[in-house]
């Protein structure tokens, strides 16, 4: 016999391909993934439902594991309002992990830390358009890894953030920056407390740039100390992005296990 | 002053995604990759040209490194000839390298060997959907390894063969059949000096299945020697395959450098 419906909190784990998507946060009349899991969450529970998610990725931007709460009346256990959910959702838009939390749960405003990935491919590339940033570049990891230094630990990133963004604050905390790989295909890993709008897009540009030109790490630390929006290269392009996973305190990384998706 | 139009021999190493495609090979009022090129040769050289390529690759299988070889008449040297190509052709297909060579040059009867890779992911998947099998298994790479190694060497493959395919001959020597990664993203590389139609993916099927099962090696070894095509498992979806490169004699593997491009 299926359990009485109760008002449940639910954390999700998401995975999308957001080349067909104006990005995560819902938009009147655009195609959005908050948009997509809202309405495939009405059509179980019969009410407008709103959700959170951790991080607002932009137009192209891709997930792995974008985290999301929801509170709602129903009478499924997390793991069936899972399958439930991807019943109802498009293929490019996919529930990973669901777990009932406490209703205090804020998948936004808990997450303590974030991961994103940003993928770079020779061209040309058929394969990996709309996946990656087709650049060929000279820089190898080595050098990436050295221009980026400068950025680890707590800073203003002031010049690595958009003209206009409403930001709390420009301060971020970046606790790893690592990139790996060959020329032919290079993977950049970054992880923060926070992430101001367009940062992690012009932090790979920036440092790209940095690698290439020889300034390395002297350049990378001028163009923070500048905390001047026009230091900073214009961003790398948004469909080479991914959001990997968010942390909670006493959970640990969200999603737990699904690491190995992505190039 | 550019050079005056000779006839000249081209090899070029194409990269697709084939979800667009119905495979390969031309067929009437069907869209294909030999058909795309064969196209944006005739725009450029101005009249009909028919190219051969390595493997024929089924509907939904991709290429990192299909290799074609060409003859027609034209004043462009081999780069020029590729970013005109590339031009021409739509998002994706690209292709990655052009090397001028002798007249003799084929680039199906002269390949001596051609590598495969064949990726499985867990569901649900949306980023990789239509580019790897979404298959939850409990088998892991030392299993499936250890399950692939009868198939090592020259043998009659007809187990792993589709019932009314046109084959010269059922006998390929395997000289390369090996798994890695973790549970939640699979990757299986084989490498032979020709294969059957349908072959890899019957290969990867069986072998999944008998990892699973546990009959392992014994199991494969049994299916192989019944020489019978009722003995191995239906064949795994052609969207978890590419066709990575093809190895000629005097040049060694094309293409020669993009190796980093699949996942």
């Amino acid at each position: 016999m299926p359990a009485e419906p109760r008002v449940a909190t639910f954390r999700l784990a998401i995975e999308y391909d957001g080349s067909g998507f104006a990005g995560w946060q819902v938009q009147r009349s655009e195609r959005t993934v908050q948009g997509e899991v809202e309405a495939a969450l009405q059509r179980l529970s019969g009410a407008p439902v709103r959700i959170a998610g951790a991080g607002r990725t932009d137009a192209g931007c891709h997930a792995a594991g974008q985290v999301a709460s929801v509170t709602l009346r129903t009478r499924l256990a997390a793991d069936r309002l899972r399958m439930a959910l991807n019943a109802h959702l498009p293929a490019d838009v996919r529930v990973v992990e669901a777990a009932e939390v406490a209703e205090s749960f804020h998948a936004r405003f808990r997450a303590m830390r974030r991961a994103y990935r940003y993928l770079i491919v020779r061209p040309p590339s058929a394969i990996h358009r709309g996946r990656a940033w087709a650049r060929a570049t000279r820089a190898d990891a080595a050098s990436l890894n050295a221009a980026v230094r400068p950025l680890l630990g707590a800073h203003d990133f002031t010049s690595f953030s958009r003209q206009g963004a409403d930001e709390a604050s420009p301060r971020c905390r970046v606790t790893r920056a690592r990139w790996r790989g060959s020329r032919g295909s290079l993977r950049f890993d970054i992880e923060a407390d926070r992430f101001l709008y367009t940062m992690v897009r012009r932090v790979v540009s920036t440092v790209v740039r940095a690698a290439e030109s020889g300034g390395g790490a002297r350049a990378v630390q001028a163009i923070l100390d500048a905390r001047s929006r026009r230091a900073a290269a214009p961003p790398a392009p948004s469909h080479g992005l991914y959001l990997m996973r968010v942390r909670y305190p006493g959970v640990g990384w969200v999603p737990k296990e699904r690491m190995n998706v992505v190039p």
